[in-house]
């Protein structure tokens, strides 16, 4: 198991038990590595955490990911012990091999729909990106936002996955849990409107009481003290270590 | 059934029969649009195909293809005839839903290594537009394709999908049927090494003869000349029509 602390360059690789379980390599405030975070406490599948150091990573992490990508799901007990990347890909995989607490729908039209959504969400991802790199404003960010407005309002359900949080959920609320970054960036210009976003609004107070949500969760004072250093060159990756 | 003819702004939407078959709006010349037809092929799915012109798309797209993007699958069967883009998601949804000559593996961890192949594809693909849009040169292209020489060694098929083609071959042989669009584009400059990509040399020449692909394959001749006319500002849409 590891301790929390995020290993880096000049690190020992860590000696894990010989216990069979997976093995995830992540980084504690990466909305990716979050991804595998939450499907694997959803599906309650034991695991061991790596956590790494992606400013200066470590010299052995190209043994369990050679793209030295997080995050990396190690399957130890499959021929080779072969890793997994991109977190949508671990994410299916993890939700495929475990029956516990299905979370893609079983229909295929469903789960090519939820893909699609998915798709549309690279629009809140780079516009999440766009605003704390490149100063641009929060029109389009908003504008991709609609769309997920829209779909919750057409599923008629609270969450995407119906009457408990499924992939989609899972798969986008790492961003929404770090909205305050977004706001700390832009000050006052930043503003969340509830009236154009009342579904997603009451989703996101949903989520926030949802146990898996709570099981990796970091207050927005986190992420901000996280970002803050990150932006000042010397990311404060063990934070909550 | 569509003539053929790529329809364009102005055009009348085509009256198709109610025989509940699903409908594919494409692009010849697309090789996203490709993928799909090489499943629908491969799996003998029954369809109806609407040819688009990109350039000037017609004003009824909007209502089979929301973000006018080809391809899109409409089911007209399910309620409310939704549409599916992404060539991969249209893809795997027919896979998943029709039984006929599987493609992806039933193996979770080998369908996750075969997606992370098709994302590692994207060195390709985005390499291929490079070449041909920002004068960049092949290495980068060559690199990508090292990884593809290197995995099929590591399988020790003569396929990507085993002893016939699969997921993986279909999704990625559009580009290879268009290598000599590079060809045209780069001169005397261009030059495929056979002794380089040995694996990858057999695979296309195996590929060149499978009944599938030869269901949608398009002359070195007719993508030279569709990607001459297109780059002066005149695609040749109607080239096979």
């Amino acid at each position: 198991m590891s301790s929390g602390k995020h290993l880096g360059k000049g690190s020992a690789k860590p000696v894990l038990p010989e216990d069979g379980l997976l093995r995830l390599f992540s980084m504690r405030f990466c909305p990716y590595a979050q991804r595998a975070h939450l499907v694997l406490n959803a599906k309650k599948v034991p695991h061991h955490t790596v956590y790494i150091n992606l400013t200066e990573k470590p010299e052995w992490l190209v043994d369990v990911s050679p793209l030295l990508k997080v995050p990396a799901l190690q399957l130890v007990e499959e021929k080779d012990q072969p890793s997994l990347i991109e977190s949508l890909i671990i994410a299916e995989y993890l939700d495929e091999k475990y029956a516990e607490n299905p979370l893609l729908p079983k229909d295929p039209l469903k789960r090519a729909q939820d893909k699609i959504l998915l798709e549309r969400f690279n629009g809140i991802t780079s516009g999440f990106m766009k605003i704390l790199t490149q100063n641009t404003g929060l029109d389009e960010f908003w504008t991709a936002l609609d769309i997920f407005e829209q779909e919750l309002t057409k599923r008629g359900t609270r969450f995407f996955g119906g009457d408990k949080p499924g992939f989609v959920d899972f798969m986008i609320w790492p961003w929404f849990e770090r909205l305050s970054v977004i706001e700390l960036k832009l000050g006052q210009e930043y503003s969340f409107d509830e009236k154009r976003f009342p579904k997603i609004t009451q989703w996101i107070a949903l989520l926030k009481e949802d146990a898996v949500v709570k099981s990796f969760y970091a207050t927005p004072e986190h992420h901000n003290e996280f970002w803050r250093t990150r932006k000042a060159g010397n990311a404060n990756y063990d934070l909550l270590a």
